[in-house]
Protein backbone atom coordinates (compact mmCIF):
# COMPACT_ATOMS: atom_id res chain seq x y z
CA UNK A 1 0.00 0.00 0.00
CA UNK A 2 1.10 3.48 -0.15
CA UNK A 3 1.41 5.51 2.52
CA UNK A 4 2.28 9.65 2.16
CA UNK A 5 3.10 11.42 5.15
CA UNK A 6 1.39 15.06 4.52
CA UNK A 7 4.11 16.85 6.63
CA UNK A 8 7.23 18.10 6.59
CA UNK A 9 8.61 17.37 9.95
CA UNK A 10 11.83 15.45 9.72
CA UNK A 11 10.80 14.02 13.09
CA UNK A 12 7.24 12.49 12.13
CA UNK A 13 9.15 10.84 9.23
CA UNK A 14 11.63 9.35 11.23
CA UNK A 15 9.07 8.25 13.95
CA UNK A 16 7.24 6.17 10.94
CA UNK A 17 10.72 4.81 9.82
CA UNK A 18 11.65 3.66 13.30
CA UNK A 19 7.72 1.70 13.36
CA UNK A 20 8.98 -0.11 10.06
CA UNK A 21 6.66 2.55 7.86
CA UNK A 22 8.96 4.60 4.74
CA UNK A 23 6.10 7.25 3.42
CA UNK A 24 6.43 9.14 0.63
CA UNK A 25 6.89 12.59 2.09
CA UNK A 26 4.06 15.48 0.13
CA UNK A 27 4.44 19.11 1.67
CA UNK A 28 0.68 20.23 1.53
CA UNK A 29 1.56 24.38 1.65
CA UNK A 30 -1.92 24.95 3.86
CA UNK A 31 -1.52 28.56 5.31
CA UNK A 32 -1.90 27.97 9.01
CA UNK A 33 -3.50 31.25 9.95
CA UNK A 34 -6.92 30.24 8.14
CA UNK A 35 -8.03 27.94 11.20
CA UNK A 36 -8.85 30.74 13.81
CA UNK A 37 -9.57 28.33 17.07
CA UNK A 38 -7.98 28.78 20.42
CA UNK A 39 -8.99 25.12 21.68
CA UNK A 40 -5.29 23.66 21.64
CA UNK A 41 -6.90 20.04 20.89
CA UNK A 42 -9.41 21.14 18.48
CA UNK A 43 -6.74 23.38 15.97
CA UNK A 44 -4.55 20.40 15.83
CA UNK A 45 -6.88 18.30 14.65
CA UNK A 46 -8.78 21.15 12.31
CA UNK A 47 -4.82 21.81 10.86
CA UNK A 48 -3.97 17.75 10.82
CA UNK A 49 -7.13 17.18 8.81
CA UNK A 50 -6.50 20.39 6.35
CA UNK A 51 -2.97 19.21 5.79
CA UNK A 52 -4.13 15.65 4.82
CA UNK A 53 -7.21 16.56 3.08
CA UNK A 54 -4.74 18.90 0.25
CA UNK A 55 -2.55 16.29 -0.26
CA UNK A 56 -5.37 13.41 -0.72
CA UNK A 57 -6.89 15.58 -3.30
CA UNK A 58 -3.24 15.21 -5.32
CA UNK A 59 -3.43 11.31 -4.95
CA UNK A 60 -5.18 8.43 -6.12
CA UNK A 61 -8.02 6.70 -3.79
CA UNK A 62 -5.77 3.85 -2.77
CA UNK A 63 -3.83 5.25 -0.75
CA UNK A 64 -3.43 5.90 2.86
CA UNK A 65 -2.34 10.11 3.41
CA UNK A 66 -1.72 10.73 7.40
CA UNK A 67 -1.51 14.11 8.36
CA UNK A 68 -0.65 15.98 11.63
CA UNK A 69 -0.56 18.54 13.39
CA UNK A 70 1.06 19.41 16.89
CA UNK A 71 0.87 22.56 20.05
CA UNK A 72 2.11 22.97 23.07
CA UNK A 73 -0.80 24.21 25.69
CA UNK A 74 0.95 25.72 28.33
CA UNK A 75 -0.86 27.72 31.33
CA UNK A 76 -3.87 28.66 28.63
CA UNK A 77 -2.16 29.77 25.89
CA UNK A 78 -1.12 27.88 22.78
CA UNK A 79 2.46 27.40 21.21
CA UNK A 80 3.31 26.82 18.29
CA UNK A 81 7.58 27.18 16.99
CA UNK A 82 9.00 29.85 18.84
CA UNK A 83 9.43 32.95 16.57
CA UNK A 84 13.07 33.18 17.62
CA UNK A 85 15.72 32.89 19.90
CA UNK A 86 14.14 35.74 22.51
CA UNK A 87 10.79 33.63 22.70
CA UNK A 88 12.02 30.47 22.82
CA UNK A 89 14.12 32.01 25.90
CA UNK A 90 11.10 33.71 27.76
CA UNK A 91 9.39 30.17 27.13
CA UNK A 92 11.71 27.71 28.72
CA UNK A 93 12.09 30.49 31.48
CA UNK A 94 8.31 30.10 32.02
CA UNK A 95 7.88 26.20 31.81
CA UNK A 96 10.68 25.72 33.41
CA UNK A 97 9.48 23.01 36.77
CA UNK A 98 5.81 22.96 35.52
CA UNK A 99 3.84 20.97 33.05
CA UNK A 100 2.49 21.70 30.07
CA UNK A 101 0.24 19.14 27.08
CA UNK A 102 1.09 18.33 24.05
CA UNK A 103 -1.42 17.90 21.44
CA UNK A 104 -0.80 16.40 17.99
CA UNK A 105 -4.17 16.06 15.40
CA UNK A 106 -4.03 13.05 13.41
CA UNK A 107 -5.91 12.99 10.37
CA UNK A 108 -6.06 9.71 7.97
CA UNK A 109 -7.90 9.44 4.76
CA UNK A 110 -8.48 7.17 2.14
CA UNK A 111 -10.58 7.84 -0.73
CA UNK A 112 -13.48 8.67 0.49
CA UNK A 113 -13.20 7.22 4.17
CA UNK A 114 -11.60 10.02 7.27
CA UNK A 115 -10.68 9.72 10.75
CA UNK A 116 -9.81 12.48 12.97
CA UNK A 117 -8.36 12.29 16.68
CA UNK A 118 -6.16 14.21 18.85
CA UNK A 119 -3.79 12.56 21.12
CA UNK A 120 -2.81 14.80 24.14
CA UNK A 121 0.53 14.15 26.03
CA UNK A 122 1.17 16.08 29.72
CA UNK A 123 5.22 17.09 29.67
CA UNK A 124 7.01 17.72 32.82
CA UNK A 125 10.00 20.43 32.24
CA UNK A 126 13.15 20.09 34.16
CA UNK A 127 13.99 22.98 36.51
CA UNK A 128 16.94 23.98 34.19
CA UNK A 129 19.38 27.11 35.08
CA UNK A 130 19.25 30.11 32.81
CA UNK A 131 22.77 28.67 31.76
CA UNK A 132 21.21 25.67 30.38
CA UNK A 133 18.19 27.45 28.38
CA UNK A 134 20.82 29.56 27.21
CA UNK A 135 23.10 26.85 26.08
CA UNK A 136 20.02 24.98 24.76
CA UNK A 137 18.58 28.13 22.36
CA UNK A 138 22.16 28.91 21.17
CA UNK A 139 22.08 25.41 19.61
CA UNK A 140 18.84 26.38 17.37
CA UNK A 141 17.30 23.27 17.83
CA UNK A 142 14.20 24.52 20.09
CA UNK A 143 13.46 27.33 17.63
CA UNK A 144 11.90 24.74 15.10
CA UNK A 145 9.39 22.88 16.70
CA UNK A 146 5.99 23.18 18.47
CA UNK A 147 6.61 24.11 21.90
CA UNK A 148 10.33 25.14 21.70
CA UNK A 149 11.46 22.16 23.06
CA UNK A 150 12.92 18.36 21.46
CA UNK A 151 12.18 15.26 23.55
CA UNK A 152 13.55 13.28 21.28
CA UNK A 153 17.27 15.88 21.11
CA UNK A 154 18.90 18.18 23.08
CA UNK A 155 16.10 18.88 25.18
CA UNK A 156 15.42 15.16 26.39
CA UNK A 157 17.54 15.64 29.13
CA UNK A 158 14.86 18.67 29.74
CA UNK A 159 11.94 16.37 30.10
CA UNK A 160 11.55 14.73 33.35
CA UNK A 161 8.71 12.91 32.57
CA UNK A 162 5.41 12.32 30.76
CA UNK A 163 1.79 10.84 31.18
CA UNK A 164 0.98 9.58 27.96
CA UNK A 165 2.33 8.22 24.20
CA UNK A 166 6.15 9.68 23.80
CA UNK A 167 5.79 9.44 19.84
CA UNK A 168 2.74 11.79 20.18
CA UNK A 169 5.09 14.48 21.44
CA UNK A 170 7.37 14.01 19.08
CA UNK A 171 4.55 14.68 16.73
CA UNK A 172 3.05 11.57 15.93
CA UNK A 173 1.44 8.86 18.12
CA UNK A 174 2.31 5.37 16.79
CA UNK A 175 -0.70 3.53 18.97
CA UNK A 176 -3.10 6.34 17.85
CA UNK A 177 -1.99 5.81 13.60
CA UNK A 178 -2.71 1.82 14.65
CA UNK A 179 -5.86 2.77 15.73
CA UNK A 180 -7.20 5.28 13.05
CA UNK A 181 -5.55 2.93 9.94
CA UNK A 182 -7.63 0.21 11.92
CA UNK A 183 -10.45 2.13 11.57
CA UNK A 184 -9.83 2.54 7.56
CA UNK A 185 -9.75 -1.22 7.70
CA UNK A 186 -5.52 -1.90 7.34
CA UNK A 187 -3.89 -4.00 9.45
CA UNK A 188 -1.48 -2.27 11.14
CA UNK A 189 1.96 -5.00 10.58
CA UNK A 190 0.68 -4.84 7.10
CA UNK A 191 2.23 -1.47 6.72
CA UNK A 192 5.50 -2.62 7.43
CA UNK A 193 7.91 -1.85 4.74
CA UNK A 194 10.80 -1.40 5.56
CA UNK A 195 13.96 -4.49 6.63
CA UNK A 196 14.08 -4.59 10.71
CA UNK B 1 35.93 15.57 28.79
CA UNK B 2 35.81 11.52 27.85
CA UNK B 3 33.10 10.43 28.49
CA UNK B 4 32.68 6.07 27.96
CA UNK B 5 29.17 4.25 27.63
CA UNK B 6 29.90 0.74 30.00
CA UNK B 7 27.28 -0.77 27.46
CA UNK B 8 26.69 -2.75 24.44
CA UNK B 9 23.20 -1.60 23.79
CA UNK B 10 22.74 0.16 20.19
CA UNK B 11 19.62 1.53 21.98
CA UNK B 12 21.78 3.43 24.74
CA UNK B 13 24.49 4.46 22.17
CA UNK B 14 21.50 6.09 20.06
CA UNK B 15 20.14 7.90 22.96
CA UNK B 16 23.07 9.55 24.08
CA UNK B 17 23.81 10.55 20.68
CA UNK B 18 20.53 12.00 19.87
CA UNK B 19 21.39 14.24 23.31
CA UNK B 20 24.42 15.53 21.65
CA UNK B 21 26.97 13.11 23.44
CA UNK B 22 29.41 11.35 21.32
CA UNK B 23 30.81 8.50 24.31
CA UNK B 24 33.46 5.95 23.71
CA UNK B 25 32.10 2.71 24.09
CA UNK B 26 33.54 -0.03 26.23
CA UNK B 27 31.63 -3.26 26.76
CA UNK B 28 32.35 -4.54 30.69
CA UNK B 29 32.03 -8.37 30.28
CA UNK B 30 30.01 -8.66 33.32
CA UNK B 31 28.72 -12.07 34.33
CA UNK B 32 25.20 -10.75 34.88
CA UNK B 33 24.59 -13.93 36.71
CA UNK B 34 26.14 -13.11 39.13
CA UNK B 35 23.33 -10.94 41.46
CA UNK B 36 20.76 -12.74 42.65
CA UNK B 37 18.82 -10.01 44.29
CA UNK B 38 15.18 -10.19 42.48
CA UNK B 39 13.98 -6.84 43.17
CA UNK B 40 13.54 -5.31 40.08
CA UNK B 41 14.99 -2.10 40.99
CA UNK B 42 17.88 -3.04 43.11
CA UNK B 43 18.45 -5.33 39.92
CA UNK B 44 19.25 -3.16 37.81
CA UNK B 45 20.99 -0.55 39.70
CA UNK B 46 23.24 -3.70 41.06
CA UNK B 47 24.12 -4.52 37.55
CA UNK B 48 24.98 -0.92 36.73
CA UNK B 49 27.46 -0.44 39.27
CA UNK B 50 29.14 -3.54 37.89
CA UNK B 51 29.37 -2.79 34.26
CA UNK B 52 30.48 0.91 35.75
CA UNK B 53 32.89 -0.21 37.82
CA UNK B 54 34.22 -2.74 35.30
CA UNK B 55 34.97 0.03 32.89
CA UNK B 56 36.45 2.66 35.35
CA UNK B 57 39.12 0.00 36.30
CA UNK B 58 40.01 0.05 32.89
CA UNK B 59 40.34 3.86 32.29
CA UNK B 60 42.12 6.90 33.65
CA UNK B 61 40.64 8.96 36.93
CA UNK B 62 39.85 11.94 34.94
CA UNK B 63 36.88 9.99 32.45
CA UNK B 64 33.40 9.95 33.13
CA UNK B 65 31.97 6.15 32.82
CA UNK B 66 28.25 5.58 32.65
CA UNK B 67 26.68 2.35 33.31
CA UNK B 68 23.03 1.45 32.91
CA UNK B 69 20.87 -1.93 32.98
CA UNK B 70 17.28 -2.26 32.33
CA UNK B 71 14.30 -4.77 33.74
CA UNK B 72 11.12 -5.14 33.58
CA UNK B 73 9.11 -5.75 36.00
CA UNK B 74 5.47 -7.32 35.28
CA UNK B 75 3.07 -8.51 38.04
CA UNK B 76 6.00 -9.63 40.23
CA UNK B 77 8.13 -11.27 38.11
CA UNK B 78 11.62 -9.60 37.03
CA UNK B 79 11.48 -9.76 32.76
CA UNK B 80 14.83 -9.43 30.86
CA UNK B 81 15.65 -10.72 27.40
CA UNK B 82 13.47 -13.79 25.97
CA UNK B 83 14.88 -16.63 25.76
CA UNK B 84 13.64 -16.71 22.25
CA UNK B 85 10.39 -16.50 19.90
CA UNK B 86 8.37 -18.88 22.14
CA UNK B 87 9.33 -17.28 25.15
CA UNK B 88 8.27 -13.52 23.51
CA UNK B 89 5.10 -14.44 22.45
CA UNK B 90 3.85 -16.29 25.55
CA UNK B 91 5.15 -12.75 27.42
CA UNK B 92 3.02 -10.40 25.17
CA UNK B 93 -0.19 -12.44 25.68
CA UNK B 94 0.00 -11.98 29.18
CA UNK B 95 1.27 -8.23 28.70
CA UNK B 96 -0.72 -7.02 26.25
CA UNK B 97 -3.84 -4.39 27.87
CA UNK B 98 -1.86 -4.70 30.96
CA UNK B 99 0.83 -2.67 32.35
CA UNK B 100 4.43 -3.11 33.75
CA UNK B 101 7.47 -0.70 35.53
CA UNK B 102 10.75 -0.94 33.64
CA UNK B 103 13.62 0.16 35.84
CA UNK B 104 16.93 1.11 34.51
CA UNK B 105 19.45 1.69 36.86
CA UNK B 106 22.05 4.10 36.68
CA UNK B 107 25.59 4.46 38.18
CA UNK B 108 28.27 7.00 37.03
CA UNK B 109 31.68 7.26 38.15
CA UNK B 110 34.99 9.18 37.77
CA UNK B 111 37.57 8.43 39.66
CA UNK B 112 36.67 7.75 43.39
CA UNK B 113 33.16 9.53 43.31
CA UNK B 114 29.90 7.39 42.05
CA UNK B 115 26.62 7.91 42.31
CA UNK B 116 23.95 5.47 41.59
CA UNK B 117 20.36 5.45 41.01
CA UNK B 118 16.86 4.21 39.40
CA UNK B 119 14.21 5.23 37.41
CA UNK B 120 11.19 3.94 36.53
CA UNK B 121 8.88 4.22 34.18
CA UNK B 122 5.01 2.48 33.86
CA UNK B 123 4.61 1.33 30.49
CA UNK B 124 0.54 0.44 28.81
CA UNK B 125 1.09 -2.00 26.51
CA UNK B 126 -1.59 -2.04 23.79
CA UNK B 127 -4.50 -5.27 23.61
CA UNK B 128 -2.89 -6.46 20.04
CA UNK B 129 -3.90 -9.55 18.51
CA UNK B 130 -2.45 -12.83 18.16
CA UNK B 131 -1.10 -11.82 14.93
CA UNK B 132 0.28 -8.69 15.68
CA UNK B 133 2.39 -10.41 18.52
CA UNK B 134 3.24 -13.16 15.53
CA UNK B 135 4.02 -10.32 13.20
CA UNK B 136 6.12 -8.59 15.74
CA UNK B 137 7.85 -11.80 17.20
CA UNK B 138 8.53 -12.58 13.47
CA UNK B 139 10.83 -9.61 12.59
CA UNK B 140 13.18 -10.76 15.80
CA UNK B 141 13.28 -6.98 17.28
CA UNK B 142 11.53 -8.03 20.70
CA UNK B 143 14.63 -10.80 21.33
CA UNK B 144 17.42 -8.69 22.56
CA UNK B 145 15.85 -6.21 24.70
CA UNK B 146 14.35 -6.16 28.53
CA UNK B 147 10.93 -6.87 28.43
CA UNK B 148 10.37 -8.31 24.97
CA UNK B 149 9.64 -4.84 23.37
CA UNK B 150 11.11 -2.14 21.80
CA UNK B 151 9.24 1.02 22.18
CA UNK B 152 11.83 2.92 19.88
CA UNK B 153 11.26 0.53 17.04
CA UNK B 154 8.46 -1.40 15.99
CA UNK B 155 7.45 -1.55 19.06
CA UNK B 156 6.07 1.57 19.48
CA UNK B 157 2.64 1.34 18.02
CA UNK B 158 1.79 -1.01 20.53
CA UNK B 159 3.24 0.62 23.53
CA UNK B 160 -0.87 2.83 24.33
CA UNK B 161 1.36 5.45 26.85
CA UNK B 162 4.01 5.51 29.68
CA UNK B 163 4.28 7.98 32.80
CA UNK B 164 7.31 8.94 33.70
CA UNK B 165 10.55 9.33 31.56
CA UNK B 166 10.78 7.46 27.78
CA UNK B 167 14.61 7.42 27.00
CA UNK B 168 14.47 5.24 30.53
CA UNK B 169 12.42 2.75 29.14
CA UNK B 170 15.21 2.72 25.83
CA UNK B 171 17.57 2.24 28.32
CA UNK B 172 19.14 5.32 29.36
CA UNK B 173 17.27 8.46 31.28
CA UNK B 174 18.59 11.50 30.12
CA UNK B 175 17.16 13.95 33.57
CA UNK B 176 18.47 11.30 35.74
CA UNK B 177 22.25 11.18 34.06
CA UNK B 178 21.63 14.85 33.94
CA UNK B 179 21.39 14.99 37.91
CA UNK B 180 23.91 12.28 38.36
CA UNK B 181 26.69 13.75 36.16
CA UNK B 182 25.48 17.25 38.29
CA UNK B 183 26.21 15.56 41.46
CA UNK B 184 29.70 14.53 39.60
CA UNK B 185 30.00 18.83 39.41
CA UNK B 186 29.79 18.31 35.44
CA UNK B 187 27.57 21.15 34.03
CA UNK B 188 25.28 18.73 31.31
CA UNK B 189 25.53 20.88 28.43
CA UNK B 190 29.34 21.08 28.79
CA UNK B 191 29.16 17.26 27.82
CA UNK B 192 27.45 18.22 24.46
CA UNK B 193 30.39 17.10 21.88
CA UNK B 194 28.09 16.65 18.67
CA UNK B 195 27.05 19.16 16.27
CA UNK B 196 23.09 19.67 16.45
Amino acid sequence: MRVVLASQSPARLATLRSAGIEPEVIVSGVDEDQVTTTDAANLAAALAQLKCRAVAAQVDTDVLVIGCDSVLAFEGEVFGKPGGPAEATARWRRMRGHSGVLHSGHCVRRGDQEFIETASTVVHFAAVSDAEIDAYVATGEPLHVAGAFTIDGLGGAFITGIEGDHHNVVGLSLPLLRDLVGDLGIRWTDLWNRPS
